[in-house]
């Protein structure tokens, strides 16, 4: 390959090393200091000057710093005279902030895209956004990867005659409806109602689930408020038994407790976000996105179709 | 009011006029010339020297045509040293083009949101973009005004026990699951398939319609065909009748054909887009847009809140 | 040559299969949609990323959907990641709105400049455009070529004693100048009065034209208007016969029925812009740029001196 | 009026305090400083926050000192919260520098547009680009003021019979023929071949001029070579008298001693550029543009039509 | 006043609710929502449109939370349409970034004026920059406040006679050296080799302090390791008694338990930073920067000379 | 080296020639012309299409005119399609104007860094800006070349016991005191009070200087005001002997006059400003940086860092 450099955020350097390995790169060393006014400096200890430079960082919390963190890493590769820096972001955590549901609010998704166009990064590399239309929030070219090959070949080769996949919230199905186009099961949906950020009803299911397993599906999952309620009703309505699947499993506050005894098959994720040993349930299975990271660096650095690796 | 001034481009010059009504100033006058090497030329025929100008233009057919004469309104405007130049947009086609769904195409509901900023529009007001994220696209402060709660107000008004709102896509289900809670009834949805532009099949209706008045919903009407198969395999499923809800009344190509003979009970659409007297079907009903555009310019001018008229 | 990839709008496939056969390249795929409510889209059907884009697209009628769909899909070649992205204009009408004739118009030669820009074009090449003041519209490098040299060719092979160029503005000789001068033949002007878009009255010949050979030359013909009305009062004043030369033959509107009978020795025009066989008049001579154009092309992507040419 | 500071450059300070008188307001002070390793620095003397700024600078000679002063002075006003800056020039003299006329030169006419627009510069205001294109150089709203009507006032009270409006250029000519017909008389023109800079040669003379007064009008006379060589060949054709017209009266290196001993009727020039009383011919006559000036001042601050003044 | 809005952060709402009252004023409501994935979110719960708004943020600790809710607002309020955006951030931590002191670093005092400018930040209004050519980072306005006067006013009412303003840091001694001509008292200067962010040696003290009292000045105090150096240093060199003086009191990590037992008569700071009550030693005196930033607002709001304040 | 490129402006083609020797590649010619309107044009006598071009202008008097000749000749770079524009600045006279020592002044060294950007300086080379935050001023790459190690290995091969660096300038000391820690040797500093530009009072001198020799050290020497005053105090505090050092030799106005008979044992500069031959005093030793900046140019090139020549 050429020239191609990787560094890391101090947000996910396992996640990094995985992706160097799979490249046939070493990872790049870097120096961080907190100052005593809690400034942060981040030094990239080799030069990158016209290298095609790749620096990882997901947005998983703390996000503030991991993002302030991204910018100036970019920052200094940019003015260290890189010949390309590409933002490799697996969790893109403000894609979430995508509309104004409220007056006066900032679309983030938007903002920190044109935030990271300001610090120099001329190219995004990313995981299922949580909207399509997120992409075009993106001043310089965006690749959004997917996840959901990861989870098809995962289910793929099971048995799924009586199996229902469902999403929790019918406002934003499309991406469950695709699952289960490609699952080759019927979908239903849940429909939501959000009463704070925690806590959210799920008013009724459309569609039928008595007596399926359903597959219960969200690109992410964080305090699992969500995911819990809509098993809840899923169980009223007959279901006779759940797997949890998602792409970017956060767990955060609750979650874990939440989903330790909720006595579901199998939960499945992938690390686009560190889900550390402590967080590892026994019927939790962590799927690898280095190699699909990987394979698009690889492309992007010799100029081939990434799209051709769906 | 301080210094308004709206002009029209040749899309919509009805619904200028009538917004121009309600804010009880005079439409200001253009000159418009098509060279014989096809080149268009806009000329504003009044001083816009330090006024707060309007230009209002929707993205009918022929849709390019209208987006140029705007651009060349907008710079005009600009350049004769207006103090600002709102884009008054009632209908945004191309908010359909918001993600990338094929590689290598245009999201060109982003590049017409930058062309608008480059061309020196100030301010966007417009209506219902197809999805919320849409609004994120704009560099520029961009209002997006909706037009639910005049279809709210026009069924408010009837008996409604026995009714289910029916969207035809389950992958775009937001604003139809909106609709029905406002109304206070059931949401079912179609899963639907595209096959290609104009010919889209219903796989399946997720949720209970049988039995029940189904109000089929979507922002955009154009060419008809998903209504159309919505509507059969509603009626498959034991409807007991029909009306038909959208927002942009594009009705294009057979549409009108295809909604004559189809036996509904009442077509509901609003002004956004222009509907010639011999596409006005006895059964469709009009809902003027202008005071909600005249409202909203008025506190655009005046520097009130726009999102408190909803 | 260095990963060269050409594709074309819908304008002037002629041509840009022409350039692809100079420069030994396949002319690369594109997929066109236009949907239902008017709306474009344009796939580049291979991959392009860090490729050499060429996207060839000339301004003839309709104008404004040729400039839209450019735009489009400079803008996809650019966010799907091309290297350099030339956007190859034979004819670019709207460097005729290069100044403000009028109050509170858009100087549109200079908006649609920037608007490629915007849209991602990071480089233009054009032919002789109307006033060579336009180079100075484009932000980005833009290479003017001409299509002089070819009709100095066309002519140098003849008898050229007693003759004269004459072009039917005064206001607008400079590039007649630079013929006659090449031609080795004095110069007479028109002084011409433009009444509307189509109608022109030509006032008085300044220089002596009685008993000469008149070649009328202006650098683009669409009505056919100017040329006639010159022609006409040449002939008063004893010109002995005429010839017609322009770069870029429009021919829109009455042009074609108006130079059918006109009586001219000959009619040469270049192919900037396509001219369907019904307009091919037995008297015209078509004279292709695609030889220019190709070897401009090939010596920007090989980093050689394009003003060589000349 | 409305918080208006007019601010004088080193370049003319005549014309700035002309312009205040006329507008009524005090010329604003500076401090100029040139330190000892030459580096300019001007400070704006009063507090600009919120206020409507001009700052008056033609392009006299030294003309990179003052172009610099004046991106200076801009910078300074626009970073000291200046509401608006609009920038004065009354001869803008890099707009000869307006076209690739040899390769690898910058068109520096565009460049400075855009370094004015970096500076600060809200807005220009200028007279007479050497050539209309120009306008569309500058990337903020350009006010472009004629200063013909002057010349069209003062010879309009004359007796014009037998006379003939003579521009010594063809390539250049469509500002004289707009003066010839506002003064009702035919219209001659050179054909004009430069050698180098300082030196032209008039080929030939398009047009007849036996026996008439011939006013000889260029928009800029610096070296006044064109000028002298054109009178010559007139003469030689049997012109009864001559008459110089011109609106940027340069008169640099040899002008004035070429001129003193022409022997033409009278020399009509105006004072956008400072004409010292050592080079005040005594048949010279300076119209000033100061009212010009000052009433599109004024009426770009109460927010009326520039364009109306014509 | 015209229009004025103020909002707070969340770093820092005592000195804006002081500012307000300074003012006359309310302070204006906001909605913090900080998302289970970590994601923030701030809603400004009043129209703003068309208003003259000010949010205040000051850079202490957590920083980066700081910096990323003050852009969020910033763009909220833009895209909200407010008429200006003003950042007030009276301690404006990452100046202390301004140079490329190692290689590959971000320049971050220069980056975060580029992400407030992206953010929408139309002026920027802060306090005592680390050093003066910091204001020279920002592409918007930025007006920089001086908190000497507050401390010269403090030390103006003492006995200064046989007093020495000391400096840590030889190399950044300008304001130290403006401090001890104001107080008309003489300037020493530690020479300060850094070993680590937390540890300093002072190698030297240039000039004479013996039998002196010091005032040890430095523009900000963190974790206090220089100060005690110096001050052990000077102690050495014979000096009769300390005093403390700085513009922002950061006191973080373990500043206040070195301060505490240093035995210096009088730490004076002020409050640009939020100083806790467990912090505030019984030796510690903390001056109120809010009349000087109620001032700034004010002149600001209505076209004022700022500069003047001083 | 890949299709290096070198021009140089009129500032100091010495040097442009001496890099170019270094870099083993000719100086590539250029074409000046001075109109008589004094408008400058410079041609790039070579094809640059692709090419990596290092323009090599120092800001000698005439400053202003040296700086819009770079920026011409950079714009002409750039549209003529270099691959890579380099400005190559040994002297950047502007970083002086670093801050707002003054109200409603331009933060000049700011300015030009943007006018540079704004003219298609993709890069720049310079050194030993006058403070270090001056680097952060440039929105492009900007590399700073230290000219101190040329004279650490000049004064490195003599004797220096009983030797002190002195700085004029206690406020601007830091680069002083790294060339005292460099030579081993300790440091003093005048406290510098400007009353004008040519004239300084030093106060007072910092630090012991009694019986040694001193190395008066400034960045700069101009008009040589400030060095020669603080040398007559440093003979009244009894210094046996005076050397000089700086980077910058500008030696402008009175400089030679001043040093002439200053009775100093060396002076001892570096050519990044051009010193004619009747400026080179007997004592007065230069150091060429053609080797640092040809090195430099080396690796920009060829994709070394640049930081580990130091």
């Amino acid at each position: 390959m050429d020239n191609i450099m990787v560094f890391s955020g101090s947000s996910h350097p396992e996640l990094a090393a995985e992706i160097c390995r799979y490249l046939g790169v070493p990872l790049s060393p870097t120096n961080r200091t907190r100052f005593s006014n809690d400034n942060l400096e981040v030094q990239l200890a080799e030069s990158v000057r016209e290298h095609d430079v790749y620096i990882v960082q997901t947005f998983s919390p703390p996000v503030q710093e991991h993002l302030v963190e991204l910018l100036m890493m970019c920052d200094a590769a940019r003015s260290a005279s890189a010949r390309r820096v590409t933002a490799v972001v697996p969790y893109y955590s403000y894609a979430r902030s995508d509309k104004k549901d409220k007056p006066r609010i900032s679309i983030a998704g938007r903002l920190f895209a044109d935030l990271m166009h300001t610090a120099g990064v001329s190219r995004l590399l990313t995981m299922t956004l949580h909207s399509p239309q997120v992409q075009g929030f993106f001043p310089m070219p965006a690749d959004q990867l997917s996840g959901q090959p990861a989870l098809v070949q995962h289910f793929g080769v099971r048995e799924l005659a009586n199996t229902v996949v469902v999403t929790p919230d019918i406002g934003n199905a499309k991406r469950a409806s695709q699952l289960a186009r490609k699952l080759g099961v019927p979908l239903a949906a849940g429909n939501k109602h959000r009463i704070s950020d925690d806590q959210v009803e799920i008013e009724d299911i459309v569609g039928n689930v008595g007596g399926k397993h359903a597959i219960v599906y969200d690109d992410e999952i964080a305090s699992a408020g969500t995911i819990v309620a809509t098993i809840e009703l899923l169980r009223k309505r007959g279901v006779t038994g759940v797997t949890i699947a998602t792409e970017h499993g956060v767990f955060s506050g609750p979650a874990i407790e939440r989903l330790r005894d909720l006595g579901v098959a199998e939960i499945i994720t992938t690390n686009t976000v560190p889900i550390r040993p402590e967080k590892r349930l026994p019927n939790m299975r962590v799927l690898s996105v280095a190699p699909i990271f990987g394979e698009a660096i690889h492309r992007i650095n010799t100029g081939e179709s990434v799209s051709a690796i769906f």
